[in-house]
Order: C-alpha cells, then structure tokens, then sequence
C-alpha cells in the first residue's frame, strides 16, 4: 500500500515521465497498433488479494497500458477533432485530483463555486457571447445540448412534462449534418427520435433556414407542437456554419427555444475575424462550447451558457433536507444547473489555462491552426489527384482522392485503402466522413503542438500512398 | 506561457504540495470560512489579455482558492458522505490527464476501453455481483439511476419512448428514504415526478414491501403502466437498507425493472459479514455504487453493473457515419452505454487503487470506519443527553441532542446550533438530515485518514458545546 512519503516520490517521477512523454511523444504511433483482446489478455481475470508495489504497478502501466494508447496529444492527430491538454491544464487537473472536494453546492467548496462563476464570465467575454448570459461547465457537449433540450421541453409544456411526464408530441429541428448527441438527447428527454427534424442543408452543409419554416409549418398543420431548434457552428463532419440570424428569427416567430452548438466552432470566436458566425446571438436560448476540444484544457470541460438561468434551475432543482444550507439564495448551486449532483472542480484547470496563455496566447493558437488547415487546403487544390470535398470554415479540411469514371462505391473504397495506409505509418492519423452520400477525409488540425512540418508531413504520407495505389 | 520545461519545474512543486498538503491538512479549518462573494471579489472581472507567470497563478491559487476550499480529505470530515481520495489514486488521475486520450470508443484508446472492462469485471467478483452482471464507469449515481430509468422506460414500451417519445404513464416506485437524483432522473426521464410513488418505511427506514405490492395494485387499478422499481441500499439520511428479496419477488411478479442504488453502502459489500444485504442480487437489472465515495478513488467513478448489456446498448446507441470503425462488433466502445459520447480513461485510477490496496486493504478500511462507527454509536448511547435516530447498518450515525417537553422545532433549532458550534471548531465538519421529519445529525465517517483520535475529537467538541447550550 503506497503511503504518503511515496505519494511524493512517484508522484516526480511520474511528472518526469509525464514531461518525456510530451517530449518524445513523436516516437509512438499516433494510432494504437493493438488489436481487440491484447491488453484485456495481458490483465488478470482477478483483482490481486494484496498490496502492490507501486513499482510493478508503474511498469505495467508502462508495458501493458501505453502501447493500447491512441495518443491524442501527439502533434501528428488529425482526427476526428482534436482533445488538446497543455501542461497547464495538466496541472490544474492535479491540483484538483489532490483536493478531492466535492463540488455540488456553494458549501462543499465555496471556491470552486465562485471560481466557476468567474471563469465562465471570462469565457463568455473572450468569444463576445452577449452580456448577461452565464455560463455552467458541463462534462460533454452530448450532456449540455441534453440540458437544452430538457429546458426546451419544460418551456414548451410549462413545466408541465417534469410534473405528469412527457406526454405531448414536441418536435425538435436541426440540420441533417447535426451531430449524432442530438439524436441521443431527443431520445433521452422523451421527444422520440421521430419528433426529430433533419433539416436539409445547402451546398455548404449549413442549414437552409427556408427548409426549416416549411417543416415547422408542417408539424404545426399537422397539430404538432414545435419545441426547438438546435444549430450548429462548425458541423462535426465538415465544420459548416450554420446562419443563425435567419434562424433566430425563425425561433422568435414561431417562439421556439433556440440551442446552438459549437463544441468545436466555439474556440474560434476568440478572434475578432470568426466572430461574424455569432451574428444574431442575442436571439439564442442557450450555447455550448468546448475547451476540451481546441482551447488547451483537459477534457472534461464543456462550457454551456443560458440567457435565462431560471429556467435551467427550475428544470433540475430539487431540494433535499440533507442539501439544504443558510447561503442557497445568494449563491450559484451547481448540482441545479445539469444531470449530476457531485462535480469536479473543474473551474480550476480553466482558470490555470486562461491565465497561463492569455487570451492573446489562444488567439495566437487558433489563428496558426486556421492558417496551417488553409495552407493543405491550397495544396489540395493544386494536386489535380485530390479534391476538396466542403468549405474550410475552421482548421478542418475535408478532402478525397478523385477517380474518374467510377462508382461513388469504388471511390470510398479507394480512399478507405489511402486512409488505412496513411494511418498505418504511425505518423499521423486522420479518420473519414460521409457527407451528403460522399466519402470524405478529415484532416482536423487543432492539436497544441502540430506545427507546419506536421501538416506537411501528413500531406506527403498522403501524396506517397495515393501515388502508389 | 508555460512551456515544457517549466511543466516539470512547477509539476515537482505542485507535487510536494499536495504531499505536504496531505501531511498538514489538519492545520486547516475542514469547512471553509469564507464567505458568499469572498473568492470573487478577490478576482479579475475580465481574463488577461497576456500570459501570466505559473509563479503568479500558484500564488494566487494558495493565497485566494485554498480559503475558499471545504477540506474533503480532512480526517475531521464527517459530512455528507465521504469522497476520499489516496496516494495511488491522485497520481492515476494525473497520468490520465497527461496522456489526455478521449475515450469514447474502443479506437480512439484501446487500453482505456479494455481497462475498463477488465477492472469493472474485477469489481463484480470483489463486491459479490452475480455473475454475468457487467459494468461501466459513470460519472455519478445520479448518470447511473438515469441510464437505469431511461432502460427501464424502453424495456416497458418495447423501445417506443426512444421512438415516438414518451406517450404512456409509466410509474416508478421508490422508498420516501430514497436519494434525491431518483426524483432528478424521474424528471429528465419524462416519467413526471406525478409518477413516482414515494413508498413508505419502517422504523428503520427501510421500504415496506407490502406497501410496494400495494402502491403497484392500486396503479394497475388505475390503468397506469408499473415501469421501474429502485431500492436503496444505504439510503443517505440514515443508510437504511431495503430488503432486496421481497422487492426483488415483487419486482419479478410484475416484470418491473430492478435498479439498486448502493452509491455509499455498495462499497461494504467488500466484506463478508456485510454482503448478506445483496441476498437477491440475481434479480437486480442494473446496480451503482461509487468507488469515488468510501473506496479510495478520486471523484468521478461510479461503477454501473447492468445485467443485460443488449438493453443498455439499445437505449442509447447511435450509429453516425465518423464513428464507425472496423472493430465494432467484437469490442465495447462504451459511448454506447450511456449519455456522454466523450469518456476520460477513469478506468486508470481504479486499477491504481485496487492494486496498490489489495482487495485486503481495502477491506481493511472498511472494517476500521466501521469499528468507529460502533464505537461512536456506543458513546451516543451511554450518554444520556443524547438520542440515536436511526441503526447504524454502516459508518454513519444519525443521533441528536435530546431535550424534554419541547416541540420538535425547538430541538431542530438546538441542534442546529450546536452543529453550528462543533463546525465551527474547524476540527471537525458535521452535516444534518431529517428523519421521518425529526432532525437528526450525521456523523459519516469514511475518510481515508480518519482515526479514532480524530472521532473521539469530534464526540468531544459535540459534548463539550451540548453542555455550554
């Protein structure tokens, strides 16, 4: 059993190990080369009845653990979007392991409480949300839109679904290029999947706010009661933009709750040229976006703000005797703004990350990322093999490998070899998309330390092996 | 900005500090002193524009945040429930922050996902679960009973909730004793709060069977649809325990769901002598309790045994193209096993603390906390002043100052006060329920440090202040 004193002594050696890994973190491929059951086989079947050293424990750790690791942080990720942590953030998530408090009320840990309230103000200012709306960290997107889409359903019902249950037909819209977590909180919250809405989306996969009337018109003619619209700013397969000023319209006509998405998007509007994407948020209900993703800070951190923080309170609030304390009025009680009652102080890891770059240091990073995902669009471009498949509206680039004269069958599969045996090299790993029926590649640029011979790298793996297919 | 040099510097600092924050804990006062606005007056209205020093920030993080934290790891922390933390675990979390890997299928960190599984079999065989029963990690109980009901909801209508939404009057049945995230969960769910039955307890506040059988008749009377049954095992007033065979012969008779909530009591299972309340276990649907409460592992890890993997799986799964991978069938990629898409490896700290405890250590925790229990429990009852309110089934004892000849306001207002002035102390943090609507003190103890010195402290200070009243 490890004490107090060795606390200390592994705890540098883990922070060594920690920063080599960071160091040396492009000797590993980026993709795991393990297959299914080879770490699983490696473990045993039963928990050891006596202490370990900590030791052994490190090694396997080392031996067993790593080469099962998919290595998020290395500069040659590409896919799916980035999950980027900064040795700031890392320190903040220690600090905060260290403590241990408990993060539901204003009372288990006032700081952290204040903290948060504080930091999401910050937030709210650095990517010009407008004033008044407050902000709560959530764990994941996938949680904060559910926390929307619960808002939504009780404004709609008057509180009526949270009393007798769900039991009126409310329908929800997005873009058909929407992100799955949507889905997933339509069936949660007790919509039902059919009461969902796929909106059809224009040549840049953004919304077609004429689309959307139509339908919301056909549910009302149909007896329907329209709940919600959900937009999306940086679409998870192409990273479409979808125009929220004719859709907030839409919303105050029709006086539909309005959730925006912009996990990823969000980061961008740290600069003064992205933030035209946020024209008409003022008409929004609620916004979530994530640090976790492309602002340097250790999943899990989804930043979810509210215009109306009654509302969300009034959804989830319950009020326990052995909750109760003397400060509840004038304090923010988390456990009242989501699904769970215990919290992580996770304002803090934030704050070390705002602080410890700046906001002229993040701005700084997204403005190279922006400028590198331009920089392969254009090579694209200039590669008569190669197409560009959607608008670069951030740092991802969506491209194939053209083929004449074939089924779009044939070209996914082609590009599905390129794909395999690009991230086969262990230097970079992209994942695909389909979009509008179209085999795509993602080339998601975002990671903290990718730097341009990163992106050339990848560019030059991907010329080699479309070369010998 | 703090660069990758400068994150060993400060990681070694950070480290000793929480090694002498672990040794000098006790110098601090366990509940926070500050008061409401305290921590956010002491900060900036805006983030900075330039980087700051790591010097600056951890200066200011032990000058404005550590006022303002409640000491969850304080051997004086007999509140609420335990959250403690350890050594090995503090420093699994650390290395799952550095490696930031995003866990949310079994490509994107083969080691985390297998991990998982392999950790949450051992858990099962460690806590005595039926065999066949298999696990996840959740973030909290209150996510766990959610997924729960949400299970349950689609097994009552044959998965047509998640389809065209939730239409029936499905009912939930649970003891009046039961945690207040049941209620959440009830509401997110779309069952309508109008829908759970609150059922009552007996003189040990544990749920009357018969009255369970009778609240079912007389809603099937009704024409309502029975859904879903929750039983506590350790419920957080009192930790009362409710008799799992007869609800669970109730629950079969009428094809119920059976969900368990064992957030704190589960870890006692551990132990022999106390696994009999899991008699009836092989009729349990789904089960959570919390290794981030009394087992050593830093929040957030809730385990989450389900019996049917199928049923959890077809409640949540969605099938986006950019998720897809070639390894699908023969893994678990546990995004579909709950309401997150993105996943920290949690798994890491659990394997950390079950190796560097044994299964034997562990136990041995368990054993200790509850020997001081009894111990506390004894002095309660040889002193006459004093009443206990509730059996002691596992660490926490519910007891009160007595006072004859006045209304139960009066003794609630006494009592107030003196946990008031024990809390005060500093030594010591002691928090209060109600009891069939007579207040009742709560003396938890689970903390990993706590000794007997430190439970004979806090019965001192509560005797010492009971006399000055």
């Amino acid at each position: 059993m490890m004490d107090q004193e060795n606390f200390r002594r592994y705890g540098h050696e883990f922070i060594d190990w920690i920063a080599d890994y960071f160091e040396k973190i492009e000797e590993y491929p980026v993709r795991s080369t393990v297959q299914p059951g080879d770490i699983k086989n490696s473990l045993p079947d039963n928990p050891p009845v006596n202490a370990e050293e900590m030791d052994k424990i490190f090694a396997d750790f080392k031996e067993i653990i790593i080469p099962g690791i998919t290595h998020w942080q290395h500069p040659g990720w590409f896919a799916y979007f980035p999950a980027n942590n900064s040795p700031a953030s890392v320190l903040g998530e220690l600090l905060t392991a260290g403590l241990g408090a408990q993060c539901m009320i204003w009372q288990t840990s006032p700081a952290a409480a204040e903290l948060e309230e504080v930091v999401m103000e910050w937030l709210r200012q650095m990517i010009g949300l407008p004033k008044g709306m407050v902000g709560v960290i959530q764990d994941t997107a996938s949680t904060a839109t559910l926390c929307a889409l619960l808002t939504a359903r009780e404004n709609a019902t008057d509180f009526a679904a949270n009393r007798v249950g769900m039991r009126q037909p409310l329908t929800v819209y997005t873009s058909e290029e929407a992100h799955s977590s949507i889905n997933k909180a339509v069936k949660i919250a007790g919509y039902g999947i059919d009461n969902l809405r796929s909106i059809p989306t224009d040549h840049n996969f953004a919304l077609i706010p004429e689309e959307l009337e139509k339908a919301i018109e056909n549910d009302l003619n149909k007896g329907l009661q329209p709940a919600c619209v959900v937009a999306t700013l940086g679409t998870t397969s192409s990273t479409a933009i979808d125009p929220l000023v004719p859709i907030g319209e839409i919303c105050h006509r029709h006086n539909l709750w309005f959730h925006v998405d912009a996990a990823f998007g969000g980061t961008a509007a740290l600069l003064d040229e992205k933030r035209g994407m946020l024209s008409g948020a003022e008409m929004i209900d609620s916004f979530v976006f994530n640090p976790h993703k492309w602002m340097l800070t250790n999943f899990d951190c989804s930043a979810y703000f509210v215009k109306n923080k009654e509302l969300l309170i009034r959804t989830f609030e319950i009020h326990p005797e052995y909750l109760k304390t003397g400060h509840d009025a004038v304090v923010n009680n988390y456990r009242d703004w989501g699904i769970q009652l215990g919290r992580r102080f996770r304002a803090l890891k934030l704050w070390f990350v705002i602080r410890s770059y700046g906001v002229q240091g993040l701005q700084e990073m997204v403005r190279e990322h922006l400028r590198l995902a331009e920089l392969f669009k254009g090579w694209v471009e200039e590669d008569s093999r190669f197409e560009l498949m959607a608008p670069v509206n951030f740092s991802l680039v969506c491209f194939r490998l053209k083929k004449a004269g074939v089924s779009e069958e044939e070209i996914a599969r082609l590009n599905t070899d390129l794909l395999e045996k690009v991230n086969c090299s262990g230097r970079v790993y992209l994942t695909h998309t389909s979009l509008k029926g179209r085999y795509a590649i993602r080339m998601a640029i975002g990671q903290r330390t990718t730097a341009e011979k990163h992106v050339r790298e990848a560019w030059e793996l991907i010329r080699r092996h479309a070369a010998a297919l």
